[in-house]
């Protein structure tokens, strides 16, 4: 992801279309930003704040009203709270340095929440994670997959099992395309697999991203974490979430207040009636530990939390 | 499905290329019948066991070797136990007649099953349901679609959630379907999303049919199967199985002698390393009522199981 001057324009990587081409997307305005957002040609919660920034930046350039486009932007996608921080970043200097900046900024918190999430790894663990909290997600090095990858370079990694991730296949589609870049063993599953590998005892832990984790830490992420969480309880295996302070949302006590988006039906099925919600909220009480670029925080989270930010 | 002397043959509906195509496949031998159980063309546990029988039928009108077509059917897929049980059934009579009266034999047990399992349904009910265990699965009626269908006929339910089912859908494809054709309100859902519906109090049970019950209640099925029970147990759900005795299996003392068939990891993706279980075992523990055509049954099921057989 990155601004030119030229044009002025944003050119982002279609994740719709990995891993089978590798296509970049030029928008001129921040209402096509925010219909990439929207349409999640860009997504995961660090990467649509980065994205929201550049938007921002190019309305500015082009002569937009601020307003009117932080507006635009902001209403892209309601679950991840990185889109209203990062504008709200931008609000005193709203120019493409301050969001190349931020940007920075962001891969760096996402390198060191990686050191600190690396030590709660074992030798030999066997991981498990959901949807895609990698690079992509993250516009740098990653949250989860960063956890990942920074256990492996150290050795203590042996094996990734990657939820498919339905309807939109973020699992199999980036993070099994991101590790195998990395050169990560993994496995792909159906994501109702994973509680029978947990019964097997092929699973030490679940590492997944988040997009809005409130003050008591509950923590709202793709559709399908609450599940692996109850799972994961019910066989003994601790759950971490990494995700930068940018994440963290000390405004929303708990889980009851974060907006879940309902997604098109026919993202699922075309023919039959479906329903579509993209996120689940994971209550604080089934999270081992909450990793940000701060450091390892374990419960009670609203201390933990309100220290942090 | 039928046996027509014209050939002879054996005639399935190709459950793969439901619901957009309704195509029948024609089968000559017993070699040609199990390929078309092994490549899913017909599956559902008591449907495959139907199959086998008039597969069987057909190799000994065809002068095929009896012992031969009959490994060669038992081989075609590993973990439900309803094709070893209908190829014992055949052993005596191994004609069209005694297949056709098998088939309708089960096609009873399903009904009466299903008027069973509807005095578990309260009025106003939220169902939801794992892969298809319908009228398609079953070679009639159908075991938990059978019961919602009971259920639905006496005014006790009010909708059903349709896990999509992963990685071949046979929830989105196949139960959809055919609750759209009795007119039963349905959504189909993400497998992952069952979780967060339950938390929301949007879940009154679950019901799924079965592939094999061990002798004491431990339950294979569709993979996903499992993790309902866990998540049903972990938010006071109860979990109900329907299925016909045919698919008691009194040999296999517990669930961890029953084989779980690996299927070709190409079904969940063709790009990366991917793992693909099709079932998984339900512990006794957590299943609240096994619904046979005798009646409804309660742990302890070593007993309520063994009196049945």
């Amino acid at each position: 992801m990155r601004y030119e001057e030229d044009g002025p324009r944003v050119v982002l990587l279609d994740q719709r279309r990995l891993p089978d081409e590798v296509v970049e997307l030029e928008c001129r305005s921040a209402a096509e930003v925010a219909e990439a957002i929207r349409a999640m040609a860009i997504r995961g919660a660090p990467a649509i704040g980065v994205a929201a920034a550049y938007g921002l930046a190019l309305a500015v350039e082009r002569g937009e009203d601020l307003d009117d486009a932080a507006a635009v932007l902001a209403a892209a996608r309601p679950t991840a709270v990185n889109l209203a921080w990062a504008l709200e970043q931008m609000r005193g200097d709203p120019t493409p340095e301050r969001a190349r900046a931020l940007h920075a900024e962001e891969v760096e918190r996402c390198r060191r929440m990686a050191a600190h999430a690396a030590e709660l790894f074992a030798p030999g663990t066997r991981a498990l994670t959901h949807c895609n909290a990698g690079g992509l997600a993250t516009a740098g090095y990653g949250s989860a997959v960063g956890a990942l990858r920074a256990a492996w370079e150290r050795g203590l990694l042996e094996h990734v099992f990657v939820d498919e991730t339905r309807p939109l296949l973020q699992g199999s589609r980036l993070t099994a395309f991101e590790l195998e870049t990395i050169g990560i063993p993994h496995a792909v599953i159906a994501d109702s697999a994973a509680a029978s590998l947990m019964a097997a005892g092929e699973v030490d832990c679940v590492v997944t991203g988040a997009d809005r984790i409130a003050a008591n830490g509950d923590t709202a992420n793709k559709i399908g974490t609450y599940s692996l969480a109850v799972l994961a309880a019910h066989h003994g295996i601790p759950l971490y979430v990494v995700a930068p302070t940018s994440t963290v949302d000390l405004h929303t006590p708990n889980g009851a207040g974060i907006p879940i988006e309902e997604r098109d039906p026919t993202e699922i099925t075309a023919r039959f009636a479906a329903r579509n919600p993209a996120f689940d909220v994971t209550p604080a009480s089934l999270i081992a530990a909450i990793v940000t670029e701060h450091g390892i925080h374990r419960a009670p989270y609203a201390a933990s939390l309100a220290a942090l930010v």
